[in-house]
């Protein structure tokens, strides 16, 4: 029921994925309110989330909304991973309310996949779910980035970077010295198969030279929606260049596929969603645009964390 | 003599201000160093502060540096303004130190303009100079940006807003939370004659919808460096794109102009710099790999700032 484009595009990307990849996908919503579901399985949840709803309240009081049956059907283990397109705080709420956390996780927090070109994304963490953080929640973050970046895209030794405003350790505010300080450490690198890089900068976010950047959920979300505004405004400037004259319209054509396959690697369909690391299931948030498409990536990733046993995984880097 | 491509760019940069906009430049270093410097004044400085020292100490130690000397000439009236491509964190200390600070403002802020297509930029500060701020010093920024903003854009009633995770005036971190709520005090924004619109996003920023962004030194820092990465990677796919076969390299020689002009618009050497304001004097500071051109435009924004009085109108706007 989540998302601007719900439930019509959810279903859709619901149904692709049952179709076309053989992904049993379970719908949580009301069963009034949706288009053919053909065969898939629907939960009953009278209650719906708005998207901008306060979420902790909206969760502790709608008790059958879509989010917070999905988030009970995980820890029901009627489903595998919860994946939603709506309130992505109530999401959260939903998912750390019943799902509970991980024994040695403080906070949960959210992972983005951001795009490198032609290599493994770097993944971003916390990108907004912890506005405030202490400093030992990134060593938290650092262990479960490094086992998500493992089990998501395949990096056998991920390198972990901090994000602050020079690469030297003496860099960046009082917090981030002590985050710094801590990471240095060399326990949760060992322990979880990666390697500590130490401070990375704003700049190599789309790079290659890192894997993982832990940072606090507000300087992270800045971050993320930084980028969203960056691509956006470039990509528009893109479209006026070519809408100089006749002779750029033509080149403009000729490069099309070529510039749509650059922008497509860019979007945020591709890249099946955020994910909320350190709640005891998957839990895919999908961007609150979704299409059909973003849908059905979200819910094959959800698919893949559940077949190698992320959760696990991240279980035991939390206490190893 | 501070910046890469230091003096032979800075020289060139500071001839042309001269002889093609009568800009009285007065170069500031080793004579012995300097390639030709035609009728430019130059008062010699034995000492270089390397772009890597650290820049309190060096301040402190090295006084017969170009930097230190380059202040030292506007704090005794020999020169106007200061303008500097070498180590950022020297040029600012230097500048403190020599010049002193305006009456009513706490600390200097870095205010660096964020290209923004078709429109004038973003005012984005502080973009560096502290690390931690306490939220009254982003009501001073919010002062200085606004005066800025429209002695330098002319924009005649600025549009001030917090960097936060939301637009909703409970969002953001407990610090930001504080931020906004002294903002939202009426006394800054009358007498500035500027508009406090609220939080705005990180996709807000090279966007039209705001003129001045005000944040905390280490997450401006962290925008800044996010977007020049965007740019850089996103360009970079674009010259893949158009490099995939004859037809498309084709198409990219026709789109060339409006290309170029597209990359010319984000590029910094068109900015002409950011600004240390809060200092007793007009302090430019341009990025450390300035060519000719960039220092040409970092002396033209110097000189204007210079016409205008800004300083004198920071001053009045730190106390008004």
């Amino acid at each position: 029921m989540g998302g601007d484009r719900a439930p019509g595009e959810i279903v859709a990307g619901a149904r692709r994925a049952a179709e076309e990849y053989g992904i049993p996908v379970v719908l949580v919503g009301r069963p009034e309110d949706l288009p053919d579901t053909g065969d898939l399985e629907v939960i009953a949840a009278s209650e719906v989330i708005a998207m901008d709803a306060e979420p902790g309240a909206s969760v502790r009081r709608m008790k059958d909304s879509s989010l917070v049956r999905a988030a009970e059907a995980v820890r029901d283990g009627r489903a595998s991973a919860m994946v939603s397109a709506g309130n992505t705080g109530a999401a959260m709420a939903s998912a750390l309310l019943r799902m509970g956390r991980i024994k040695g996780i403080s906070r949960p927090a959210i992972a983005t996949p951001i795009p490198v070109p032609g290599s493994t994304p770097t993944t971003l963490l916390d990108a907004g779910a912890n506005s405030e953080c202490r400093p030992e929640w990134l060593v938290e973050f650092a262990r479960m980035g490094s086992i998500y970046a493992r089990d998501r895209f395949g990096i056998e030794s991920p390198r972990v970077g901090l994000l602050s405003i020079g690469e030297e350790a003496g860099k960046g505010s009082p917090f981030v010295k002590e985050c710094f300080e801590l990471l240095s450490g060399p326990d949760w690198a060992a322990a979880t198969g990666s390697e500590w890089i130490g401070n990375v900068e704003g700049r190599d976010v789309m790079t290659t030279d890192v894997d993982v950047i832990v940072t606090d959920g507000f300087t992270g979300n800045v971050t993320l929606k930084t980028l969203e505004g960056a691509m956006k405004t470039l990509i528009g400037q893109l479209l006026v260049a070519i809408d100089t004259d006749d002779d750029t319209r033509a080149a403009g054509v000729t490069l099309g596929p070529a510039l749509d396959s650059m922008v497509g690697d860019f979007h945020p369909d591709s890249t099946g969603g955020a994910m909320l690391l350190g709640v005891k299931g998957v839990c895919v948030i999908s961007h609150g645009s979704s299409s059909a498409t973003a849908m059905l990536n979200a819910i094959k990733v959800a698919s893949e964390m559940v077949q190698v046993s992320m959760v696990d995984h991240l279980a035991a880097a939390a206490v190893g």
